[in-house]
């Protein structure tokens, strides 16, 4: 073997060496890739939920509301699905919720993309910042739970065709084809709360509302059911400040402020509604108001307007008094569900006011007289001697309660 | 040239173009890391906040507070270090929120390890499972804002020495060396909370308790400020049922049930009562309760028991009312601050209730007479008439609500 020939095979061992060493760094980096980015996610689809109390189960804390005897069957959250229009500060949140909740299916609209400057919020990270929110949120949802099935639509739905494209994913986008379980409406604008109503009272599906205001010390959820609460053209809450703040942000570069505590509690409050709706548990709220200065939380529920601007709202009214009239009260798709188990723990207060409750005139979905608006009222049935937690009067809260009770009374 | 050295020389370029490919390779997936996995962080820290309305800065919205007349010195928070023990499904949100607020220090306290059982509530993901919570939180926090200062103990306070490391780094791990602004409980079980509440009662520093019923529906947040309110060991909040469910869990392998909405929705309120206590706006909260079955929230003031076991609790009401009789009243670390300026969303609640609240007899700092409880109060002077919201009343909830509130007195 000649002096060339010895060079050349040194320095195709020192390449072989090379690549051998490159393999290894690759796999490492593509090791912790997979293990920090979550492709393939660290933790595996479940096909069954679970009861097991165990560290390696995400559903042990959830099943274990049906052992305290809140829901009645946690496993039909798997066969809900759940549009969330909005992945801002409230939307992005809900997402996650449902997601850890384990909920069947979301499909989310957005067309925005994340920005550093969303980062005061939270659920968006730094680095997902340039992507649009849509592939964000789908990219953290999966890697938290490959369980829940996520469809997302990168598009403005107030535009005509993707507002066609936007009511057919209502109609269609459920677990087995049909209609989907909620809307989740988590906008920040007037037109895209106008699309939404529009789209739920056409299609006859109840959603929930959610904002906050423009100083952030504010928020609220509302729930409509078309025909049988105030439908958001009916009485739009919170709309006309809302609408005048977004013309000042185009027009002079002022930005509204936000707050994480306010837009997370108000996804909670949002979030907690839906599941007691889809669930059945506890008392939906209709209206609930959060008033973050003064910790303040109007409650109330609106009728709707007989002379509303929208004409499939006025339809829905006229359908629902028919079947009150009729007394079949048969709601397509809003179908409140009876509370199983009423778990008091603030039962003091309950006992101390129930002379007080004002008492359903004859049933849960009763329309109001025109002009007034119920405060919140409990049906007495939902609790009975033993829900009422007995605990030891002498060093508790309740007893203390009921002192301060008698005191103001 | 031989045939043998046109194949080594074939060899060589094959081996080069494979060592460039592998390079380029390794390259991409370093980058993709650094990217997703945030070492180091896209985002790079800012050293003096903004209030620049511009995508890529993340305070934008937090600095509008300002701005919006909320807060008067927004970046004053970077002076504050916050402690927070625990990082369940309260500590690790309420440290989310505070870090995306760019609050000045964290200093986190927890011995637990992230399993993927606590999937079901917010912050902690998958691939962070068997990480300890505090390396898990560590690592999130700083990829989401460098800015905040985060240390982290792994122990368990309530063990004698870890105690004395404890009270240690209450008292000198504020920003300066000095004594923190802020302790945030929000441990599971009986005993942390007993060493919390003796920390700062010996230190003489106000801290906020926090905690959620085992069946998942109920929550509440308490601020207990040595010798003015009560303390953990004067009257313990549903600490009686929580103490039983922990032994039951630990003998029985019961679980308690969680939901990411209750957890989300408490931590929310904590940091809000966090952010109000040290910005200086809004009235902060002694106590808020939230039933999520029926979206109560009650509310309340308690007085410390003169015959509190706790002895420190005994000198610090001692010392309030000596301050109090000398009407000098000083007091170290907790300061309530002035509000500044109320922004009034729910206006007509206020205006319309204004005759029924109960004026402060005194100060805002008095304590009420043994065995009386005190509602909530609004100091009238808090609100003038330009902090009253006008808006078109033909059309917004405000309307909506004196019309409600008309038919209800």
């Amino acid at each position: 073997m000649d002096q060339s020939n010895v060079q050349l095979l040194a320095r195709i061992e020192e390449l072989q060496s090379q690549v051998k060493q490159l393999q290894n760094q690759l796999q490492q980096s593509t090791t912790k890739n997979s293990n920090n980015n979550g492709k393939p996610p660290r933790r595996e689809k479940i096909e069954v939920m679970s009861s097991e109390v165990v560290d390696s189960n995400p559903y042990s804390r959830l099943m274990a509301l049906k052992r305290m005897g809140i829901v009645n069957n946690y496993e039909e959250i798997r066969t809900f699905s759940v549009i969330i229009v909005g992945l801002g500060g409230i939307g992005s949140v809900a997402a996650e919720m449902l997601t850890r909740c384990g909920i069947g299916k979301l499909i989310l609209f957005d067309y925005d993309k994340v920005e550093i400057a969303n980062m005061n919020r939270l659920f968006f990270r730094p680095e997902q910042s340039g992507m649009t929110k849509t592939d964000a949120a789908k990219q953290t949802l999966l890697q938290i739970n490959p369980d829940v099935s996520i469809d997302a639509h990168t598009y403005n739905i107030t535009t005509m065709d993707n507002f066609d494209h936007f009511v057919s994913c209502i109609k269609t986008g459920g677990l087995g084809g049909g209609t989907v379980s909620l809307v989740l409406g988590c906008v920040d604008n007037y037109e895209a709360r106008v699309a939404i109503n529009q789209a739920c009272l056409e299609v006859n599906i109840g959603w929930m509302e959610s904002g906050v205001a423009e100083n952030a010390v504010s928020g609220h959820i509302q729930y409509i059911k078309p025909g049988q609460t105030a439908c958001f053209q009916c009485a739009p809450p919170l709309i006309v400040a809302s609408g005048i703040s977004e013309k000042t942000l185009k027009r002079e570069g002022v930005c509204a402020a936000s707050l994480p505590t306010t837009m997370g509690i108000t996804a909670g409050f949002l979030v907690q509604n839906a599941l007691k709706q889809l669930l059945g548990f506890g008392s939906v709220s209709d209206y609930l108001g959060y008033n973050a200065m003064l910790d303040f939380f109007p409650k109330d529920t609106m009728k709707p307007n007989p002379e509303c601007d929208n004409k499939f709202c006025r339809q829905r009214q006229d359908a629902y008094q028919r079947d009150k009239k009729n007394e079949v009260v048969k709601q397509p798709v809003v179908q409140e569900k009876k509370v199983i188990h009423e778990d008091n723990d603030w039962g003091i207060v309950i006992v101390a006011t129930e002379d007080e409750i004002t008492p359903n005139q004859s049933n849960n979905n009763i329309s109001l007289p025109q002009g007034t608006y119920r405060d919140y009222t409990v049906n007495k049935q939902q609790i009975s001697e033993q829900d009422i937690v007995k605990t030891d009067e002498s060093t508790d809260l309740e007893s203390l309660m009921k002192q301060f009770k008698s005191l103001h009374s």
